[in-house]
């Protein structure tokens, strides 16, 4: 049985964008299976008592964070344009992914719809956005953005995105092996070690 | 002339502790010089309105910390004791840094210093574990925290944690080369890599 790696994300988050297109290859370079898990830091930050964007109520945090994505994306080659709105709503697409998570066009639809956020300035709350991504991906939008929003589809998403807070997931993207969290872009290469049994904890 | 990193840290920070032993190595064999350069954190907090470190203030992200800072150290070999008081005050230890930053014994005090925080749970701010430390770099502590704590080197100090703030810090250890600031431990090869002139930053 092959390992596997949990890759939890919410579409509004910046540092998720250059996790999201890396994180297959490198996964699959390692012989590990990844697990597309979308869910929503709303909920997350409110219990922290910050009713937006960390990166909006602390400037500072937020000047340096586009800085330091401009890089990263750099480094991967991928482009980036600041959303002229940041963050957007990301629950359509969130419930696509928790509902087709399975789906073989799942990993490129992801990374279309984070590149529409980042890369296009398209709004992703938008569901003719979501539409073109779907059809592009060769699916027909109007069956699965129904499917996505049935009663039973939202209660498996609001049971996902709990799923994320008992696993004490903070922040996004956040990896998981075993129940293992690992928070941040950075961590996926010691994600992928903890995925093959490296597993060292420090004692005094 | 050889291309320089700061390595901004503080020493109640604990993820500087694993960077702190790891950025000289790794520097050294990239041909990277280290300048070493002490700060305090708690002002920078202040000015987002924190009182003590946000890894109490929101207990979720220091129970996240504590066990990813484990897995860190076990990575690099290092020992860990979690401290019986967090954050511990730093600034002796910061101010002698300061004084004698480009002394031969300066980067061994900054790890033992470190090693007495988080892995012997000794308290930094006294200054007989500061001495003992002074003593053990063959150094004479008296001395040393004499000209640390002199008006002029208290106000070099000062200087310094205003530059901190003016390079748009906001967390430690936050690695800088030619003013571009590099947040977090993970970011050190990041960082050596913008020393060698590997410099992109993404566009649409």
């Amino acid at each position: 049985m092959a390992a596997t790696l949990e890759f939890w994300f919410e579409f509004a988050s910046t540092y998720s964008y250059p996790a999201a297109h890396a994180v297959e290859a490198a996964a699959k370079a390692r012989g590990v299976e990844v697990k597309w898990r979308s869910f929503l830091l709303g909920p997350i930050f409110a219990a922290q008592g910050w009713n937006d964007s960390p990166f909006n109520i602390y400037p500072a945090k937020g000047v340096y964070m586009w800085r330091d994505l401009a890089r990263l994306c750099g480094a991967q080659g991928l482009p980036l344009e600041k959303p002229s709105q940041f963050p957007r709503g990301s629950v359509l697409a969130a419930r696509v992914v928790c509902r087709f998570a399975g789906e073989a066009w799942i990993p490129a639809f992801v990374r279309q719809v984070y590149s529409a956020n980042f890369a296009r300035d398209l709004d992703i709350s938008s569901p003719f956005v979501i539409g073109e991504i779907l059809s592009s991906v060769g699916q027909v939008p109007a069956e699965i953005m129904k499917a996505a929003q049935a009663q039973e589809a939202k209660d498996a998403f609001r049971a996902q995105a709990d799923k994320a807070v008992a696993l004490g997931i903070i922040g996004a993207p956040s990896y998981v092996v075993d129940g293992e969290v690992f928070w941040g872009g950075d961590r996926l290469e010691a994600a992928l070690d903890w995925a093959e049994g490296k597993r060292t904890l420090a004692t005094a």
